[in-house]
């Protein structure tokens, strides 16, 4: 069974979480050559010098040529239309990952791949809100959930070899399908993306008024919008590759909004404080569960 | 004129603000006594054992007796309730201060107070999701805004004294009317606050039916829901004395919540695109600006 330090391993996409990964498979020497594939000159020069990666290109075709595991790290959207022409490009047995945030799409379009490949999706549960190569840092995915979705096909050394990668770079692998992976992360990404980027419209109209407000803005508002300065064209794949578990919890926040709004308007005090301590321990009890090691909290 | 060096400076609540306060003024040696007027034994213990304080007591009378500077910091409708029978425990000219989180109902108690008082409200934008002694700590009003809102009675040697405390622990003064202030508070910090308790009762409701969604929840999450996690007595009385402006807030976020929902699900791309990347470049200019030096931030 082939192991991750005898893999060469091709990135697709040098931004934030592929360049990452990338610096970590590099300089902590985790395989036999770490190569990537980005549309951009400068990223290529500076992959280079940074000792991010053993070869980069534009070009996909030789970024993948005799790859043993191709992982594609683009927007959504575009790691779907990478598979529908990588096939021709692979040989036998490579391992096709990819790092989007949805992942029913993308495990339909890696069906489409010939049988001779083996696809698995993937998504480490990271981020920052800064995006592109120049964001990107050694150790972005220590002690992150990562979550991986075997299709049907893939073979139990291919779920083996991307738990390896995985775990070689800090994170800690969850297992599930894609549509349970979509249904879940639109509560705890999809949904906080979407509160943040109305939440600034609203201060911006109340700026607009009275422009003090951006100066009195502290902790609350930073942390609660943080989101909104995500890349607009990544969350944009990730909203219109899923709608309908994005719509249905936006209106089961609409509801518990509406009820909070209801019982401060009413002034019932004491069916405020319940809500509000509710939220205040889950909340709490969730942030002490994740202080422990991750090794505690993984599955 | 009185200089905060000469002064004896009691502080009524010994929470995170309180005793955090405490022990930049002890510590840095910036008055010249430092009392804490505390519910708690344990806390009065503790707060002379880490030198906090030069004096702790739980009673109010014998704390405030003598003081040039008495600093309310227990949650608003308590200081609104101390200021009812503060009064006549004060010397003449002594400076009264508060750092509650909403100022109108403060302000209008404070003008209750008899004439021979000072009165000064104010309100440091700072803070942590973890409140009590336990969380206080030097240095948490370093760089931070902090809002003063003089009476009509306020004479300017006051508000010379207060900026020159606000200084003193690194803050910075804004000094606005207390009806600007809740509005803008309303917006920045008991919007985010409201949101944040919904999306986690909105998680918890995902959670009941596959709890692996409290694994995957990352930083997106973390951010987005951390104010939920604060004191509940805390904000109930900070969204009681300021209700009209949060309802008003919360009314405009729903509907640019509503307007993104419907772009959503209408499939309407671009204009959501636009939608998002307003919001985008918005937070990311904000965050800029901050992260300029606070003297280029302040007013």
């Amino acid at each position: 069974m082939k192991s991750l330090s005898d893999c060469s391993v091709t990135v697709i996409g040098l931004g934030l979480m592929g360049a990452s990964l990338c610096m970590d498979l590099k300089r902590r020497n985790l395989c036999r050559e770490v190569r990537g594939v980005t549309r951009s000159i400068s990223t290529i020069l500076r992959s280079f010098e940074e000792n991010a990666v053993d070869l980069a290109t534009t070009d996909l075709g030789s970024g993948v040529a005799g790859a043993d595991i191709v992982i594609l790290s683009t927007p959504v959207r575009a790691v779907v239309s990478i598979l529908e022409r990588l096939g021709p490009m692979l040989w036998p047995g490579t391992v096709v990952m990819d790092m989007g945030s949805t992942k029913a799409e993308i495990c339909a379009a890696m069906e489409g791949l010939p049988p001779r490949i083996q696809p698995i999706g993937g998504h480490p549960m990271t981020g920052k809100e800064t995006a592109g190569y120049a964001a990107a840092e050694s150790g972005l995915y220590e002690q992150a959930p990562w979550v991986l979705t075997p299709l049907a096909r893939t073979r139990q050394e291919t779920v083996s070899l991307a738990t390896e990668l995985v775990r070689a770079v800090g994170a800690f692998p969850v297992v599930i399908e894609p549509v349970r992976h979509d249904r879940l992360v639109a509560a705890i990404s999809h949904l906080p993306y979407m509160v943040a980027s109305a939440l600034v419209h609203t201060v911006a109209d109340g700026a607009a008024a009275d422009s003090t407000v951006w100066e009195l803005a502290a902790g609350g508002f930073r942390d609660t919008s943080r989101v909104a300065a995500s890349d607009t064209q990544m969350f944009l794949d990730i909203l219109m590759t899923n709608r309908g578990a994005v719509l249905a919890q936006l209106d089961s926040l609409d509801g518990h909004l509406n009820e909070l709004r209801t019982l401060l308007a009413d002034g019932d005090e004491e069916s405020l404080r319940e809500k509000l301590a509710c939220s205040q321990s889950v909340r709490a009890a969730w942030q002490q569960k994740k202080a422990l090691p991750a090794t505690q909290a993984g599955s």
